[in-house]
């Protein structure tokens, strides 16, 4: 998708920007077109090569300006998620290459530090961008660098708890932070918190707004209002304030100076605004209101389905997953998962689904429709989500939160402190858990099992296929041992029959796949059909494995542990996780402590943190495909 | 400090105070006495048996007239950390028990679940209550309870993001969550974020408010406001925002009903406020403006020396931590990081210390007093403490983050996210690490060696004693290695003569302490020294015990660990932390890994919550004393 593929001037301007310093040599009046050119640069490379879509194309007019205002990569640009930073990534050197987005080898599909001296910081989990860009601020400050720093974030993100943190710092430490907020009233799901409603509200009395900012300009022009030099007569902030005491807003009210709403894609506007507030001192804070999808006609009436729509016809806007499917293929764990909470919900009134910003993506959405009035999606705020599931379910519900791996990370602590030491009855469903593929570093779910196992009272799970997911949640909803964990990944089961009747399973319980006695394999979650398929080809070769599918990380089935111990053959443990710390590290424990002796090889993802790339690709650079597991099997019973 | 030790009628009200429904048959006039009695019952226990001493001098009023208005425990009453709470446990049936706060198979220093059916919610880690009592609102209001439930939140947890995500959120959901807020103008140290500065600007304006307040009595009066019945001609809500909309607050702003403030300290006139808003529909906010250690002269005027007082004389206010110590007694690991920090950022301008309201339990407020503007003490906000060093680091600092373990586990993702994936150079200092005591279950920080082991990039290190804590922090500035961290308990080192010179040390290089063949000890962190009598006590019963201190969890000392497998005799492994997945397991999975297969003892804290008591005690109990691990060695080398 390089200069090449293009028709003579297609990309007049953008042909011509290698980086921002290009940019720059543009006039303000070119910037339109250029923009126009990003956008259909957008629509032509996404369209075959699926990627987060909507959100980048509703900030391009912002990229444009804060390049073209701001002297990256001197200047620090941080974005806050990377769903919004496709243009920034066409405009800092990266254009021949974005045909290899979200690719193995390729480039990230977020900014990434690695990848370019213009990403500043990592920007997968949200609300992370305040607090990091203040840290900027700060170090140039200590250093006495003359540099601007800007965090760039959505209205979704900014109701997460670590953005307020970051805000709440940013207005009392000594800084020259800007934050542009990106309001496009929409985060991954639409937006539901009050701060949204705030936003909104604000969008629609700008009058006062508008007033304060045309004053400030007037007073500049009139020299009353000097930022830098020592001779200001009257500082900004303080004289609007004394003239205009009778309204305030949030962030005013937080001593963050305010300016907007304005147009976010009115390009000319917004670059004459930056050039305004620049060089202003002390923390501020700019409202762009943009529209999700911009200049992409299906993808603004339905910003929701076109956050990362897969392949698409440009032209016709007919999505590759909008045609019709056969009804027999699989499904995903995803709405296995929706379906079978709906089911259970509708024949237990205390069910209740929670998840954070994550309703289509986790499926919750299924229950949501059928019974609006207990499903709650609580907004950016994997935190909360926990802590106030703790709080239902300790007045009589049994909430289940489904929330993907990596982003519960945020809520580590609350899973320890609001649920786990009271027992609380709360079902972590924890979704694209292990390699997730081409959304890369930050979105693996590579520590979940470890991270969770040393957490007392907390019952973990790994359903190796669609039925067992089934009955692990009906297990968990009649169940009164306390908060349960199950994990499951990103993507398509086995079965199209996957609507199995539901029963309860025993806790800590495993399944015995195959016997052998030459090698013991001990699996967990969803890996169980690799690893059959490797037993399979290692029985060809004479070895005969045995196979157990575990189910439970915690606790864990001592019986089948005893029954490999006493085979005195080696084990391998397979694992969708990190080797440190997870099944493998259980296994191992459980072991040595029992006076056992067997070697152990522990496969699953290494201690290292893994690119992106398709998850076929990853889990054989990890080692734990079929044919891996095989060569393990193979091995370990000195086969090879 | 039961009734019998009380001099005739001492307590003549609060001695016939059995629980909540005894309070209520008190007139409004008598609480006045009531609160009287409680301060001077809190003035002579806590100076005895000390505690959370000036948070709960400061509540007295306000915890009189929650129980006093509200029907506890149908209504619910939910605590935003434990330090407010001593006089909810006096009015609610453990005023007998008092005496046993803290101790071994006594009452918990904070609210529990498990300890009284008043205590509705664990309360150890700031910023929860929100999110747990919206919880708690939104099951009442499915099960068509009538319920009230009410969160009491402190100034400085009110910055916590929880709490904002938590305000947020309930601003959206059909409740009646009543928020009040405990504004002492203090966390546990001087409180600096922005909010802060905000509510203290509410109070000193608060004509506005008390208007809007004698408007709604005159109005509810007048029969024009009527909150439960359908014949409400104007909501309050509505009609004071129509009336003045030319002033707004951040609650208000957030479409959260604000009330104050008010005098936290004039009981009558809270319980009338509470009378007034209790029935109200919606989610409302309470502003009570207290004086942290109210009604005890001494802790008014230094409330942070008296928000854990230790022992003092009622009468003098002097405390025994005042007393003139021996100055060659060994100091706190706090202090030797402290001073340590200083040292080294004296010397290297790129350091600078982060904290988050633990500035002097961290000792961190040494660097703040000698280098102001290079450390930031950035209120009760883990997460953002992490990202906000990610940044610093990322342009040049080398950020030294000081937080208690167990407060860490907020700051989860944004260790991985925000620092280990980038390897900036970040030194976490991981305080109050393993068992901390008297604080208990929410306190121990238990868990910090087996979620940081799992994390790609992080360097985990726990220092013996004083001089390696100077030597690993001297290495962490010095190193370009990435993340770095250091764990160590609360309390004394061993020696008076600490601060040695510092070197540098490698990364990933244990130390032998002794040599032996009939049992090998592992052990990581202060523990060494038990384990050394350990090992000799179990000399002299003829058992010969290798003993290797690792310092580093991560990377391990494979050079020991191949020493220790080619022994072929047992392995102890001994931490001040969870068994499952710390050093034990790291030795267990390297020893199946490599084929070796002695069995392995790990000794440390057990897969469950650990309850509250002296260090000692509690590690007797977790069986890691020296007289257990003495017990160990003898066991696997068949002496017992």
């Amino acid at each position: 998708m390089g200069k090449n593929n293009h028709a003579g001037n297609e990309y007049l301007l953008l042909d011509n920007i290698n980086c921002p310093a290009d940019l720059r040599k543009l006039s303000v009046n070119q910037l339109p077109q250029l923009c126009d050119e990003i956008r259909k640069f957008l629509i032509e490379t996404c369209s075959v090569n699926p990627g987060h879509f909507a959100s980048s194309m509703g900030a391009v007019e912002m990229t444009v300006a804060l390049h073209y205002v701001f002297d990256t990569p001197y200047d620090r640009l941080v974005w806050d998620v990377g769903h919004q930073a496709y243009g920034h990534k066409l405009l800092t050197g990266r254009r021949d290459k974005f045909f290899t987005n979200r690719k193995l080898g390729g480039i990230s599909g977020f900014p990434n530090p690695e990848e370019s001296e213009y990403d500043t910081f990592t920007a997968g989990h949200a609300s992370n961008s305040i607090s990091a860009a203040l840290g900027m601020a700060v170090a140039a400050r200590l250093n006495k660098e003359k540099r601007n720093v800007v965090a760039i974030i959505g209205d979704a993100s900014v109701s997460g708890g670590l953005a307020f943190e970051g805000i709440n710092n940013a207005a009392n430490t000594p800084n020259n932070l800007l934050i542009v907020l990106n309001d496009n009233d929409m985060s991954i799901d639409r937006n539901v918190g009050s701060l949204n409603s705030y936003l909104a509200h604000l969008t629609t009395s700008p009058g006062y707004n508008k007033f304060r900012y045309g004053l400030y300009r007037m007073l500049r022009k009139a020299r009353l209002v000097n930022e830098r030099g020592k001779g200001a007569i009257l500082r900004f902030n303080n004289s609007l304030k004394s003239l205009l005491v009778h309204q305030q807003n949030i962030f005013e009210g937080l001593n963050i100076r305010y300016f907007g709403p304005f147009d976010g894609h009115d390009v000319v506007k917004i670059v004459q605004v930056l050039t305004d507030i620049r060089d202003m001192e002390g923390p501020r804070l700019l409202h762009l209101r943009t529209i999700k999808g911009k200049g992409y006609a299906p993808a603004e009436a339905e910003p929701w389905k076109w956050h990362a729509p897969g392949k698409f016809e440009p032209e016709t806007g007919v999505r590759a997953c909008d045609k019709t499917t056969n009804d027999n293929s699989p499904v995903k764990y995803q709405e296995v998962f929706g379906h079978t909470l709906l089911e259970l919900a509708e024949k237990d009134k205390r069910i209740v689904g929670i998840t954070a910003a994550m309703s289509s993506g986790t499926s919750m959405e299924i229950m949501q429709a059928k019974l609006p009035a207990r499903v709650f999606d609580v907004g950016i705020s994997e935190g909360h989500a926990v802590t106030f599931a703790g709080g239902l379910a300790k007045d009589g519900m049994r909430p289940f939160v489904a929330i993907y791996s990596s982003f519960l990370q945020r809520a580590y602590d609350h899973i320890i402190h609001d649920v786990a030491i009271q027992k609380l009855p709360v079902t972590l469903c924890i979704d694209r858990a292990g390699i997730v593929g081409e959304d890369g570093v930050t979105h693996h779910g590579a520590l979940d099992l470890a991270y969770l196992r040393s957490i007392p009272n907390l019952i973990v799970a790994a359903p190796a296929d669609e039925s067992t997911l089934r009955n692990l949640m009906f297990t968990a909803a009649n169940n009164d041992l306390g908060p349960f964990a199950i994990r499951y990944p990103r993507g398509n089961g086995n079965s199209a029959r996957w609507r199995t009747p539901m029963h309860s399973i025993e806790v800590g319980r495993g399944v015995k796949v195959t016997d052998g006695q030459d090698v013991a394999v001990i699996s967990i979650g969803t890996l169980r059909d690799s690893v059959k398929d490797a037993v399979e080809m290692a029985h060809k070769e004479g070895v005969n494995a045995a196979h157990y599918d575990m189910i439970f990380l915690k606790p864990l089935d001592e019986d089948i542990l005893k029954e490999v111990a006493e085979k005195s053959c080696p084990i391998i443990t397979v694992e969708d996780g990190t080797v440190n710390g997870g099944l493998g590290g259980a296994v191992a424990e459980w072991m040595t402590s029992h006076g056992y002796n067997q070697k152990i090889i522990r496969l699953g993802i290494p201690d290292s943190f893994i690119t992106h790339g398709s998850p076929a690709e990853l889990k054989t650079m990890c080692g734990f495909d079929t044919n891996s597991i095989y060569e393990a099997i193979l091995r370990v019973a000195n086969r090879h």
